[in-house]
């Protein structure tokens, strides 16, 4: 029996959808039908809202709840009049912090994620940019990368260079290891002088030769046996290099990218 | 006077920071300091991170405020002895969901963004993937995308689709208008067949020529003339082909996110 839950927010809904992910995960076992119901910014807006958790509450016979993020109370109102179980997510914060700051929250709408700041906005397009722009490892110049992730291909460099980018302003390149490099054992010349820059990510050869398969079926690439020799060497290298690493298997890329930047004593914090 | 604020988690620290930031940002005019300290997972952690919270408050002679996600409460008692304002975001809606879900939370640490599914993960970077290789609206074939992003160069459209690749899966491609469309005032015909999969990205001509001046200084392609131009060309083309479309210049990769996937009635919830 699932239960249903509603992600409701004056805005994208994210810090709901995050919260309340974080709060259903800690029942293990349960499984939860997930709806989020973003940018419930008027009365008719979140009197549609009642009314279709309303509808799921009559038809299932089960009480759904609802992770709400919606600052104006009058809309809160109208939502609870469903009969769901209400989290309001920011309600226990405010009355604390208030009284700490000695001031008032200002209780606007859609304040949630505050107003687009140019500077942070350029900050991650431009990383985003130099993510793409140096992703191959062809040619690239490392010279003004934060960080370069090195590994085997399809050992998750791409994905976590672009998260870094997005959400963190962070220019991460990456360096795909050659056979050449796996055979001599050696870095290529120009990764050198910025060793104290690079990161390894591994992986099971299992997950390595499954995801290499779905990309090119039954090639020598994806075989088991390529995919072993290939992480045993990179394995060596990293470890002959000194350069740090992460088995990135059972790890998310939210994950792989706070243990990169810890490893970096990087502190910085989300846009 | 900036009041310092530390998002301490066992895990990532993600969900502490998303919902530590939205409520600072209901406190308009205050600056915040803000520190990241993740994977805080045993005594000797946590007993560390006390200790820079208790020298900073010392230093500083404001209280420090923690935005916690630990799960063991030992953790959170030796992080509170530092004296700071403890705000405990999982806290207060433990009780009520085991009242409702009639069932114990596992408390166990590092839950809190569940386990990593080889199946979603997969769907992430399969779309990023995707989103890599439908970017540049060069010989691409549109008949597996989810939705098209369409616009002038620089519009916003790459981080736009790569996000929407990252955490929702989504198969999202874009096609970067050329001048040869804009002066037809017409789609090109491989488009046409996806013409409800497309969703227009707008921007301030002004905000465009500075974000393109960043990228080629003093050309043409820069000038406002052409920005002007350009962004006209297109609004007009996006109204007669009858193409939502959405004005950038003051919105997040999130909120734009978040509503193309409103503006589709896409509910997909975040991975």
């Amino acid at each position: 029996m699932q239960r249903t839950v509603f992600f409701i927010s004056d805005s994208t809904g994210i810090t709901a959808e995050t919260i309340g992910n974080s709060i259903l995960a800690q029942f293990e076992g349960l499984r939860f039908d997930k709806h989020r119901l973003p940018f419930i910014d008027d009365t008719h807006k979140a009197e549609a809202a009642a009314l279709r958790i309303k509808t799921h509450y009559a038809k299932s016979g089960e009480r759904p709840i609802v992770v709400n993020t919606m600052a104006d109370r009058a809309l809160c109102d109208i939502v609870a009049a469903s009969g769901a179980l209400m989290l309001d997510v920011f309600a226990p914060f405010i009355g604390p912090l208030e009284t700490e700051l000695g001031a008032k929250r200002s209780g606007a709408v859609n304040r949630s994620h505050g107003l687009v700041d140019f500077e942070k906005y350029e900050a991650r397009i431009n990383a985003t940019n130099y993510a793409l722009s140096h992703d191959d490892g062809i040619d690239v110049d490392y010279a003004q990368a934060d960080l370069i992730l090195v590994g085997v291909s399809r050992s998750g460099k791409t994905p976590t260079c672009l998260y870094m980018a997005l959400h963190y302003g962070v220019s991460a390149a990456n360096y795909p290891l050659t056979d050449e490099d796996l055979e001599k054992l050696e870095l290529p010349a120009r990764l050198r002088p910025y060793r104290d820059r690079l990161f390894g990510l591994t992986i099971e050869p299992e997950r390595l030769a499954q995801i290499r398969e779905q990309r090119r079926a039954g090639s020598r690439y994806a075989t088991l046996k390529q995919c072993r020799w290939e992480l045993e060497q990179a394995d060596r290298l990293m470890r002959q290099a000194g350069i740090p690493s992460l088995n990135t298997t059972h790890v998310s890329i939210e994950e792989i990218a706070s243990k990169i930047f810890a490893s970096f004593g990087i502190e910085r914090t989300m846009y």
